[in-house]
């Protein structure tokens, strides 16, 4: 895939170097040993949610597609391995050949998860497979970091827009990520034109307080915009004096000025007066669009307040306090020896610090109750109980190297938007608790 | 500048939509109403320091060089917003041959700053610094955070080497450019490929719990390293029993073992165990690598530890609690016509809600007292006060469109150490505190 099948502001020729050292030696090691061709399954899961959060949200799971797809080791980069001795010459040979031929199950991507849920499942070979670890950690710790904020913002805001505009906050690329796992969450626009360009999401933005201060007057850069941008623009008014500005942003513009916007001071004593104003200059359809410092809880308070769409900036790129999930890569099962048909045998860290894994290849389903909401994670070995097997959560993504699960983005934040609604009614609550379902191991 | 120039794992053919739609309708607006070649200055700085940090740390300076000589608008691009509409023909036109052709000053990369410090300075027209706005507060926001907390973390290892290996934690490329900002506060070294690869950073890593897993037995998992990677090497001795391991680790690989990893459990406990044990076994030179989620504290309770070196993953690249700084991008100046030679005029926003700037093109210095150690930061206007001329902290990085001030990136490391000794001593308490430098706007 090339960079303008991506469709990407930035060429990706190959993402196996956002991998970590260990990842190769360990594969030396390995083909050294005779083990790297055991058959192997990894899974992704996390330990617990950030603290009093009620439950997480899966995003990345089209980004970990691409970077499969594109994990390839080109010259420049077997070049990189041997120049700085990181691997052997036959490491670098079976590097040279490197395609990720297994098969890649996960939870969908916009899916809730709960403690211990195996949200992604990666069986192959132990050389192909653990060479995966990094990027896919890297993408889903991130990208479901920045979901899970969003979602809590978008309960927050109920039936009003969210704006993404939290680019200069966090790292350029990691920027395009946000936007994009914000989007699944339940954003509706965003600020980042590279965003738009690589993800197709809605651009929007208009002015800075800059516009109008490099005018010689307010009046000049509100009527600069306004010519440029048409009277359905957004105007900024709180450069100087907040109703001097609003008068003077409806006398230009006229009744059908599309909006003002609030980028500081009381947000909500500022959102009410605004809307008198605005309502007795007879501008009663322009709206009010407020982005200062807000995260779910700032959104949460003025919901009884007259604003009409919120931008959101480092809380949602920063997850809101907490910028990673805790999401880890871990062996949980692997063949004594080669060959497809070796069965699997458990395997597992012994218990130190908190650090156990449970071992065994997974699946995971979600029992409902009576009503149809949702009451327990039910994760397991072996057999599917009869009652869950319509339940489970794990879907193919990729089935011998070959991706089978692409789909548009608005899927996934269509199904994570059915996915909260069927989970019980307080985990939907801003305030800290514990997750909203219980994980069973049977 | 291509990607080969660049050794980047990502070739950047272009950075010009890493950029908020605002930046560009306000070029738009500003082209149609005749300001957008008006000479003016926009400034990096923060308001504040994260709560309780005693300065701060500039990074990311050298990427900000690479994103502005790549700030170019390519015909995807000028597709892209064409067909999005998001600017007119006339503003296509004008991007179609931007290049930055005005002046940037700055903080040299790993000097430290403080509340108001004017980190960085972009002098040109409204049209072609308004641009840059967003590039650059992603990066230094981003990357200054990380430097900041890997700074905290160089202070509290003391003489002993730290080891970045947060890559899993954060997007793939924030990866990268986390292990450089992390090199700049004072790490050895990463776990991170693309950051070896793009900046020459050493890297190291050996295996994970997954490649003991592999193996039939611990012993054969040991021998496998030992065999492939020389007695040399890093054993991780905590997947079953931390004893049995070690004694087998040395038994394996003889007294001249490398060093053994934890990556879990009572760390300050075990690393006194195991170096006893490693001692009766003659291993007297085999090193103890600690790994399991430390901060700057953890990392200062094990100083007594004998411990010879730290990995850092999460807190790292997360910014210990404060993933991004405050950093605005803001018209400070401009002239009330076109032309080099206008006369500016500074302007700033009317103070609300703390979000007052103070107009007005600055320089700054760091005055020292009689003993050498420094005792303010000096931020002013106009002329600078003849005893502060020597101290001055602005360098220039690009000169008419030019790059002025590549430089390797141990010289910011080396920089960033001695601008930190040269802070009065309560600079490098981990406790909590106010700057430890005043910010003086004579």
């Amino acid at each position: 895939m090339n960079a303008a099948d991506l469709r990407l502001p930035v060429d990706v020729p190959s993402t196996a170097l956002f991998t970590d050292r260990y990842e190769l030696t360990m594969l030396q090691g390995a083909l050294r040993s005779g083990t790297a061709h055991r058959r192997s399954v990894f899974e992704v899961f996390t330990r617990r949610l950030p603290e009093g959060r009620r439950y997480g949200v899966v995003a990345g799971t089209g980004r970990v597609l691409d970077a499969v797809e594109n994990f390839r080791f080109d010259s420049g980069v077997l070049d990189f391995l041997a120049d700085r001795k990181i691997v052997d010459e036959a490491t670098l040979d079976w590097l040279a050949g490197y395609r990720f031929r297994g098969d890649i199950w996960g939870y969908p991507e916009g899916e809730v998860y709960f403690p211990g849920s195996p949200v992604m499942r990666v069986e192959g070979t132990f050389a192909e497979a653990v060479l995966l670890e990094t990027v896919i950690l890297s993408i889903l710790n991130h990208d479901s970091a920045v979901a899970a904020a969003a979602s809590r913002m978008s309960v927050a805001a109920g039936e009003r827009p969210l704006i993404e505009m939290g680019a200069r906050r966090t790292h350029e690329l990691a920027a395009v990520a946000a936007a994009r796992a914000a989007f699944v969450g339940g954003f509706t626009s965003t600020s980042d034109l590279a965003a738009g360009f690589r993800y197709n999401i809605p651009t929007v933005g208009t002015s800075a307080h800059a516009f109008t201060l490099l005018h010689d007057s307010e009046r000049d850069a509100f009527r600069a915009q306004v010519d440029s941008l048409g009277e359905g623009t957004t105007l900024l008014v709180d450069t100087y004096d907040v109703a001097e500005a609003v008068a003077m942003a409806v006398e230009i513009a006229g009744p059908g000025l599309g909006a003002v916007r609030i980028d500081s001071g009381d947000l909500l004593l500022l959102a009410h007066r605004v809307r008198r104003q605005l309502d007795e200059l007879g501008a009663r359809d322009t709206k009010i669009i407020v982005t200062s410092d807000l995260d779910e809880y700032a959104i949460a308070s003025l919901a009884a307040a007259p604003v009409d769409a919120y931008g959101v900036g480092t809380q949602l790129v920063t997850g809101s306090g907490h910028p990673t999930c805790s999401m880890v890569y871990k062996l949980v099962a692997r063949a004594d020896e080669d060959g497809a048909d070796a069965p699997l045998r458990p395997v597992a860290k012994k218990s130190m610090g908190g650090k156990a894994s449970v071992g065994g290849r997974k699946w995971a389903a979600r029992r409902l109750d009576a009503y149809g909401v949702a009451e327990a994670e039910v994760v397991g070995t072996g057999e599917v109980p009869a009652e869950l097997v319509e339940r489970q959560l794990l879907v193919p993504l990729v089935r011998g190297g070959e991706t089978v699960a692409r789909e548009p983005l608005s899927a996934a934040r269509d199904r994570h938007a059915a996915a909260r609604a069927a989970l019980p009614m307080s985990a939907t609550q801003l305030s800290r608790g514990e997750p909203v379902l219980p994980t069973e191991h049977p």
